[in-house]
Formats: structure tokens, sequence, C-alpha cells
């Protein structure tokens, strides 16, 4: 999957990954109304709503952009409805060949860790047959408790050709709470620098043509940092979110790229979900709100296209 | 709900919470062929012996102990049709009285947080109504991400007076790897420990009457590391795990609690649950699983007793 990725961010030129984060407050009122005239204003009415918004969304940029990252949270708040609208945008971005990242920021202990890599990743056994759970082609993983949190993972990826990213340096402003904590028995290099180390072991033995299965995420909030784990993890693919909205710019993203070209992948979620609540697209109406979330993904690309030449 | 949780401890007199983790390979074959005959070998016959058994185990046990923790992982491996399942016993156990502990391990950015907080402990904003979406009294969450990782959880317990646990400490073999890396601008304390301690100052602005909304997860696999997180934390209820199947014995417990009997909980799972696939409980047939279930809180009860006497 690793390498369906790389081939598509090279067909698109277009190191994207398009965050499918729906919140209420982004969707347009005629497509809210809709849904809430359908199912009322219920968890059902909500979900419905998000999958319609979803939807003309990726039909309208979904030629211009490798991937998806649907964060499963902002479905899951609606409970049970809301994870199947999670589960039909995770199917119908499959059926339009796009790479989907599950952002679920899972992990657990061993065999809890297995639940999840099986739900997500591969097939759950039930009698004498198997089922796809969530079937996800990449997801994020938390890397607090270690080794045998992320082991299960990685041995789903192999089975079922998938993939990892895991969470090493967050975008948010409060992340170096912890994860820039200087050990003291590794040269007092930063918690998160060692994380990177072990992404890269994690990586070393479940390996693509060029990039490894088990990746990383780095906020673009962070550059200097990106800079270093750059060099850590040569072999990861980057996910790279805070780009946009969190305040990442284009510039700041040459860090986390090889120079190859490759390496890295930014997310943008609202900046290209909402755009059309932005003052810079406001000549589309909320009715053309898809087709400014096209404009938008184009402007990122260009942007991004600008900082790496 | 911190009180409640601290009331039904002392009315039980058992600081003990039952993991209700289910695996197929622990759920009797007459529970199975009934579900598969019903729904056939599917995610939803899967989903239909979970919850059977479930609550047969429930029906035994509800009266002897304080608060059920179910592992969602467990339940998200069978997709849709599991996470049914997930709600249904957390409903369920709530109608029983039993406070319930959402072992989700979740934890993410801002407002992403807030989408998890929302979801599992607090209501979700539809239109003009708001929903309850799995509605669990306490969850466990991640601290990976730092504050703002960890404050929306914290809001949303303030409003809904309901808890968390913060994983400090795990009970997995690897969890030292990163956990307890030595921190040199903390005096060379691990990284669990200073975990901890924002644990403690988290949980100073919402306090029930003398324990805090704000407990953490100490594996009882490390009892010398719960020693000292006992007094970095005086506030805060440690939830136990790591207590039999994992290897953690009754005596080792006795540091997690304090002088005045309280402040922690100990989780078993299949050590319950699965009671009667042990040797200590082959009296009891598979029939009367939730029997041996029942015969085996009671000697957890015991155990703890005696190691706490």
């Amino acid at each position: 999957m690793i390498n369906k990725l790389v081939e598509k961010i090279k067909k698109t030129e277009a190191p994207i990954v398009v965050g499918l984060d729906p919140m209420m407050k982004f969707i347009p009122e005629h497509i809210t109304k809709k849904a809430f005239s359908e199912c009322g204003e219920t968890l059902e009415g909500a979900a419905e709503a998000i999958f319609a918004y979803n939807k003309e969304i990726i039909d309208n940029i979904y030629d211009l952009i490798p991937a998806v990252k649907p964060q499963i949270a902002m479905y899951e708040q609606f409970g049970i409805p809301g994870l199947v609208a999670f589960k039909k945008t995770v199917d119908y971005c499959k059926e339009k060949d796009l790479v989907v990242i599950g952002d679920i920021k899972r992990g657990d202990i061993g065999s809890t860790s297995e639940a999840y890599a099986v739900g997500h990743l591969g097939k759950v056994l039930v009698g004498s047959k198997s089922y796809y759970g969530f079937d996800e082609d990449f997801v994020t993983v938390n890397p607090y408790l270690g080794s045998d949190g992320v082991n299960p993972f990685i041995k789903v990826c192999k089975e079922e050709n998938k993939g990892i990213f895991v969470l090493v340096k967050t975008s948010n402003p409060s992340s170096g709470e912890f994860q820039d904590q200087k050990l003291s028995e590794k040269d007092n290099r930063p918690l998160y620098e060692i994380v990177g180390e072990q992404v890269a072991k994690w990586g070393e033995d479940c390996m693509g043509d060029d990039y490894s299965y088990v990746g990383a995420v780095v906020g673009a909030t962070y550059p200097e940092m990106g800079k270093i784990l750059r060099k850590v993890m040569p072999k990861s693919y980057i996910l790279v979110p805070g780009y946009g909205a969190q305040g990442g710019k284009g510039a700041d993203l040459v860090h986390f790229f090889n120079e190859d070209g490759l390496g890295a992948i930014v997310n943008s979620s609202r900046g290209i979900i909402a755009a059309y609540q932005q003052e810079k697209y406001s000549s589309f109406s909320p009715v053309d709100f898809a087709k400014a979330s096209r404009a938008a993904v184009i402007d990122m690309r260009e942007d991004i296209k600008g900082a790496l030449s």
C-alpha cells in the first residue's frame, strides 16, 4: 500500500492528504436541512448530513489527490450512526481509488492492539469465516505503550500489505510537554527523536519498493524537528498535519521531504473541506462549497510545489 | 461519578473492576451456536454472541462489584455490529447500576479530543437537540499529546460529573521503552513519574469529596513504581490492570492503595470472564461459565482483602 501511495503521489504531483474531519459548523445549511427533514435532528440525521457533505467533496477532488484521512473522532462523537458514516466514507473513498488513512490514533497492549489492527486493517475471524471491520489502508498509531503495542499492527500490515503512521511529534501547542523531554540515557536527545529511531527500526523489516510500511506523524508546526526526524527515519513516509489552519506554511514543509521530492505527505483538513467559509474563497456560495474545496486543493498543491522547487 | 465509585467500592468491599474484554475463544459453544443459528457466521452473529455472553456474566456478578471496564477494541474489531454490542453492554451495565469505565485509550489534539470526550462522556449537539453517543461513566485517556489532548476530557468531566483514568505506567512488558526513560531536566526521574505529576495537577481543580475526577492507570506488574506513583498522585484513584492473567498478585497490590484502604481499583478481565476455562474452576461446566465468574470474583475479593489486612 505504501507503493500505491507513492505511485499516486507521483501521478497527481500532489503530496497531499485531505483530512475528512467534518464538523457540523462546516456543513452548508442546505445539506443539514435536507438530512434533518429526512431523519430528524437525530444522530442519524447528523450522520446523513456528514456523509452527503463528504461525498460531494470527494466527487469534486478525488482526481487531484492521492489520499484522504478521515478523523474517526469526528464520527465517533455521533455514536453508532456516526461510525456508520465513517465506514461509508472509507468505502466510498476506496471506490474512488483513493488511499484511505484512518486517523484513529489507537494503541494498547498486545492482544488489544491486535484487535484494533484486525478491526481497522485486517480481517476478523467469526467461526469459519472472516470479515473486514473498517478496512482502511493505513491507520495512525500511538506509541506510548512501546513495541508490544505497535508490533500487532505491523504483523497485520505485512499480512494485508497495508501500513501505519506512528505519532512521533504531534502538531499541537502542548505536544512538547512529554514528547520534547530530554532523555539522560540517550545523550539528552528528546523523546520524539527516540520514538523516531524506533519507527525506523520497526520499519526496517517491512519495506515497500523505496519506503517502509511504517511511517510517522510529525507536525508542520515544528519544521526544525522535522529536519532532524527526516534524517532519523530516512525510509519512513512522514504524514505532516498542521498545514494551514494550525499555522504551518508551505515554506516550512521543505525539511520533511527527501531529496527525491518524496517522503512526506501533507494533511489539510478544514483548509480544504471548509474552504468556502474562508475569506479567500468567499466567491463560492455555500451551494458550491465542494468547488471551493477543489480550488483550495489546487492552491495547496501549487504552494507545496513552489516551496519544493 | 468518582464519589459513586468510591461509595460502591465501600459498599461491596471489593475494589474490583471486571474487564469485559470478550474474545471468541472465551465464549462457550452453546452461546456461539445459538447466535450463529440466528444471525449466521457474520459480524452480527459474533456481536450477538458477545452480548449474550456479557449479559449472563453481568447477571451473575453485578451485586458483588462496583464497576466494569469494557475494552472497546474487543468490540471494534467486529466493525459496526461489534460497536453496537459495546453500546448495548454499556447500557445494560448502567441498568444494573454498575459504574462503567470505557477502556478506549483515546487521545488527540484539541478539537479532536473534544469530539472523543463528547462522544464517550458527554452530549453532542445536533441542530437544536443533544444526544449521548456512548455515555460511559469514565474513560481511559492516552497522555502522549500533552495537556491540550487531555483538557477537553476534563472539561466534559466537569460538565457531566464524570471521570477519566490517564495512562501513566502500563502493565505490558515493553511499557518501559518510552515510559521509563529518565528525563535529564527532571532530576533524572522517569517519564511515567512526570506524567503522574501532571495527572495530580490536572486533577486538582476537579475534586470529588475525597478523590479527583482524574485518575491514573498503573499496571499491577510494576508494584515498586506503583508505590512511588501512589505518593505522587495522592488524590487520584489508580486503576490497576495486570492482576491475574498478566502476572500481578494480590500481595503486589498493597502499594497502590492509600492508608484509608481506598485509592485503587484492580482490574481482572479473562481471570473473571473466562474463569471456567481455568484448571481452578474446572468443576464448572461451560454451561455454568457465569457461575465460575462469580466464584472467581469472590476469590479475587478475598485475595485482595487478605493482602490489604
